[in-house]
């Protein structure tokens, strides 16, 4: 670490008289911040939990995807590549042969690690099968910070029934993602059944006045239940990289 | 009636010799086509049927509307003034000694025939107590149409078991008119219960995000079950006016 | 049905004095609702009156579309395959042979009942040529519930006199389902014509200030006649069901 | 005008061989424009033709009314006054005993002409009772043009029959304003009726999805029938002014 | 005309005693309206006047186009195409050998009259290259309906110099048509700068915050100008259709 | 509890051979499920817990509030009244003297336990003074349910330094809630240097295009930083609900 | 500075041995970043500069308002408090006799410098009267900052040659803020005229379609002149300030 | 200069006695404006500055711009042609062999003059590497002005010991251009740490609830940091041009 070098040079000058206090000071006060290692904790504690950098490959070409990810493979144990359409799927594999390609999920995961999941606690229920996608970011997510992930899909709220057969698994939850798009009334009905936290997802499913998922959103937004929280339109790692952090709680952090 | 005597008049001399085909045809041409009766079934309809004329009284002086009131009342036995506040109310009822004001849904009703509704089938839920102007709006205009309603407030879909317990009474409804503000998902949910049509009604109920009853609104037309269709926000009227005819059938018409 | 037979074993237990009252009481608290048969009366009708079950094909693969109708097929005497592109109807009928595909309606059918439609009452009338996909859409849907389907094309408010030719046709329907893009006003005009339901379907045919349908979707919800509800943009299918439900009344559901 | 006589001054200098023509070069191209007269024109046919000024007074202290007015009053010989509610209008007159407030329409109007209009073909035709005051700001303002104004209100397109009573009239009409709040839908409908120029005005006149006006608005935008062009939301003042330009015809430009 | 000829029966059987008045009476009141030939006036006109047909090309196969074509042609002098890529005017040109494809203005027209347009008075006006399509197409209709169209492209509000050279053009007209995406300030401008009435054209012109041409929709509704009015947003038919209206006059209705 | 009566009424009378098998399964089959017991855990949990109910005041009269309060007060050992202004906290506290006003926080609580919050782990972080009843409401909530919440106002963005400063606490936070008017770039920000769960609440903080915090909730369900969720504009409790569940993790659901 | 003095501590006492190089390394990572002086020359500055602090009184009781200009004051040469009405001027005033209420800008400023601006170079342009406050907010601001402030009001595009009479002006700014509400042209035309910066702030005159300044401020982003950036919907100071920046120039900063 | 010569010619005449005041007067007031010179000075500073003309290749064709671009490099010794994709880069290189694409920029720079920018002070930062083309174009427009531009990318603020490192670079700046997409939390970060002008460009980089740009728009907008001012999503050059305006100050334009 450079910076730590230059701090030391600057103590050790400063305790051999070579360099005044007034001097010291003043360099001091100019040094860059983060080379005081503000940051650097994040760092080491992102390399010691092997928890995966993340590229969100939508809006960048294969090149650029391989070219971050790359400098990104050198110094992380793990790293996830979301929304990353077949294309760049294979573009990636060429480079890495050990990317694995979750297609519904759409993610290219590396994984120097291997390590499974062993923190039981978070559910992921999606309202329809379109939102499977979303749904499968979130899971996938969550499991590489080391959750292991219960999945229920296709349980909207029109067909309760099906829904309230999960109730006992529900229960069993630390925290429950739900995702659903159209009228997104998913997460409300939850938010009353359970007592864990619930992070929203809705999704850009449906159409007409759904108007890509605002609708959705609007609707989780509002939730007459307590204890929901919501994230972007389609973000699935959002909610999964947040679910997982509450699931494994402050010793993860 | 002026235009059938006016008709009669033209054909009369027609048969008489006094007036020409060819002249009696050009008049015939121009005629008002109300004149040819063609809306006047209508009046005759709600005159034997006795359904309440209604005047919106929101943005009307309470002049303004006793004086509407005045015509209409002598044209109709029922006579129905919706979003009437308590103000309205007085100076009608100085007006019009007989009139009643329904204060929960804000609505002053006129009534000669003073006969008791005998249809049931019609079925009003509300999400929570401040939505229940707009279902009480609601359900006294089915009501004044002929409808018995039964209704069921405060039973939001955050708690899930208030509104199963009512599984039972829903499933005998021919028409639901399920009124919810904030997320409204309840029509969605209860659109997923029962096999009746179900009339949603957004309401302003909420803060923030619901954006004065459009995130309800959207969630409504989103909805995932089929069988539901949406009204104005806030507009119980339309609501109880539309499961009134749903309920009552090609007779009423 | 396993829930059945396992509230009879813990009933039989019970009488034959195996099991406690009290645990009989824990056990039964704890049951899933659904297996208490709560849905299952839906399914049983479902069946018996061969009322179709319905695919969304928008945005699922052909091969997502065919897997989800072979096992729905399975428990349906109908099927119903809405938004169907041509490539998807090919699909479909490679698997289905007895599949047919409804091209204006973008929808595919399964049937094997091959029952005609028996009650009368239904009207379809829509603004514009471009409105017909989605008026198909509604009549198809309407049709392949039981009833039978008056259409009338092609009478925006406009040509307010191509709609009033329609009269007679419109005061005998129990229920009209209005489609209309653009302004949107053919519902109010309608609503103003007949006394029965009017179903107001907005489209997104038009550009511009048409927000994709948004501008029809306002109007209608504002109509200032009564007895008009509102569908999604588009939303062929959930108005020809509600207005199928509406038409076959309460003895249908 | 102090321009003109510069200008002469300068031309005239240069004929007396006191000023040089590079001289006078440079300072006719540093002149103020309007100082060239091109504005003038305007004001001098503002004055013959005896068209008022306007001054909105929403959003202005009465003082602030009564200063601008003052002002105005000097140059011209009619002065109109919009948006003036009971207090702004007590004031004018105290300033002003000439001044005439017509309450409906929220108008003030001072006129020292008193003439009466003389060019008939301009009709208003609203929709509903609120949309009055609108609907009398545009005709108040299209008769202190000239224009003889036929007023038809209350003739919205769930009353069809109230509307087609007025054909004749309307097809007399050489400029329609239609004037309609909730759905707009009454431009439309009467654009398709008659072949002359309809312009529309949205009221805010509605409630819940009419999002103040934006529902009429959007319906007029769209309108299927040609011929129509929209103001903005309330704005009489604008759509009578049009009509008015429209009716008087080139002549009176 | 079928309907004439049955009028005309009817009055001939009353006049010879065949049938009584009170049947004639009873027939009449049946009657569809567009019988009794309140429509008619207008297809004689435009039959007279050689007015087109107009079709919406855009969102309708070629083989739509042609046969709705192949329709009205028969029944119109002029038949105007709009919104018609090279595709269309291609399969119109093989069906119709006559027809002209203006591809600025996205045009196809057909016309046996051939007629030269007689009446000038409208200008259009368009602030940008990119607006030419919407602005020709306005031009383009004026001109079918008989108008002389002067044309004054890309004097967009940033070089107010190429805007004010045409002043004198402006001032001529009896009607000016501004077309302009982005800001959408053009119609304000030159609706302070000339006395004739403005059709104002938003268009989709521009990006981001554009909105696809909301903000230019919004700045026109917004005009502090007086006698500017708005139609939808690329609506260049629609603009050159009223404008040619006013220009034309009362006679030309 | 009856429902617990009657199922063991039904089950002793199965035991003791009064009632059959059969019959006793039909009766259990249509029992309302919340008599099933489905919800109780948590009605235990929340009496176990102390946990408040709460009455959102807003939107409801001083004397509904009480009616509602006196309800809730009979079954429950806390209860928060949310957005209660000064003049409803006045009729509470005249009902219930034990009623405490937290003015800033716009809360009534009323508290039969007194007990001290014993969780630490919960910061509340707000970006300006404006934001502070909404910060205080969110802080209350969770105090309420068991946390010990760390309060830091006015550290918005535009003064990093203020934010920074706060690091060290921000650091040792199992749950951070951040709250933010205007462009609500708070959440962001703090998300990019905490590794824990950051709950965001817009404000209505600002003006203009903030469009009453729409601004800041768009901003927040975009934030760059992963770990963020979102509740409703001005959502205190939603947000210290959510944050307090977090904190106290699985063993107090 | 208690931070520089702890500095200073611990580099002498590493000078003097009493301290390890590696102890004070670790003691220096973990200072707070402000205090190692980051944001202090800002402060330095803005006291040497005299440049004013800012409250925003809107949304704040006249008491907070008083209470954070005591601290202020302490600390600033000058205090600017925007957007105060009449009482909280006189509450301000009641505490701080010296301060001036500029009643037109809604503006209170405390000023122990009394130094008057210096710098030539700001135009402070706006389209109507209405406008007024935020002109005179955004010319009160940047005149406090140092500038010489040049207002010309009610210049809107409307009326042309009120504008390009003060070209000579215009073309003499180094920066012109350009204020306007309604179909907010005014910048774009500006931009197109001169040369130097625009400053364009939208306010919320107007009504209907200009939706509380939306209109306006989406005319500005799109302005098709280049040189022109957007503030806030009627943030005076915001664009004061920035204008103020631009003109100072460097060595102001 | 034809103006000029005529203006000369009258001059010359009047002093001649060929041209009587009268007539010369006559003829003054109708000469276009332009004529009178008032934009020349642009263009010649334009030429004489060797400022760029600029092309917006997006929505045009490759020979529109090859032929806008023909016309205006005769006039011009730079030309700049932004949003040009590769296609239009090959077909303008094909006409103009010395024609530079930038590819990153997305930008056409054909340059006479070849000389290199010699003023410092403007910085361009952008959050994240999908903005690199928007923060591209900003850069090179301010190039092309002449300024010496300082590029920093990917410094979001979730990251904010990235931005924090340019801080000294950053306070260097006279001006600082900010591109954001997704929350735009940037401009209001950087307004915080430096004193000079930020120009705030939101980009379209994001999904879901960022709307195309809509929620950093918005956010910047609200920055709650002062000196802050925005432009189009996606305005690379406007935000490029508006900065190189102030940094180049007076003595440039």
């Amino acid at each position: 670490m450079p910076m730590q070098k230059m701090l030391k040079e600057i103590l050790t000058r400063v305790r051999e008289g070579k360099m005044g206090v007034e001097e010291a000071l003043e360099r001091l006060a100019h040094l860059p911040y983060e080379d005081l290692g503000f940051a650097k904790p994040d760092t080491h504690r992102a390399l010691r939990r092997g928890f995966p950098e993340v590229i969100l490959a939508e809006g960048k070409t294969p090149e650029q995807v391989v070219s971050i990810a790359s400098k990104l493979w050198e110094a992380s144990p793990r790293l996830l590549i979301t929304r990353a359409n077949e294309e760049i799927s294979q573009v990636v594999k060429k480079e890495f042969p050990e990317a694995l390609y979750h297609s519904q999920a759409r993610a290219v995961v590396l994984d120097r690690l291997g390590e499974r999941p062993t923190r039981p606690g978070v559910m992921v229920v999606s309202a329809g099968t379109s939102d499977l996608p979303v749904a499968e970011e979130a899971a996938l997510t969550a499991e590489l910070m080391g959750n292991i992930v219960e999945r229920t899909y296709d349980v909207g709220v029109a067909g309760l029934h099906r829904l309230l057969d999960q109730l006992p698994k529900l229960r069993h939850a630390r925290v429950v993602i739900a995702v659903a798009g159209m009228e997104g009334a998913l997460p409300s009905v939850i938010g009353g059944l359970v007592a864990a936290p619930v992070v929203a997802v809705p999704t850009s499913t449906g159409y007409g006045a759904s108007f890509q998922g605002l609708a959705a959103l609007l609707a989780m937004l509002n939730s007459c239940a307590p204890g929901v929280a919501v994230v972007n339109i389609d973000n699935g790692f959002g909610a999964g990289y947040l679910a997982g952090l509450i699931n494994l709680g402050k010793e993860a952090i």
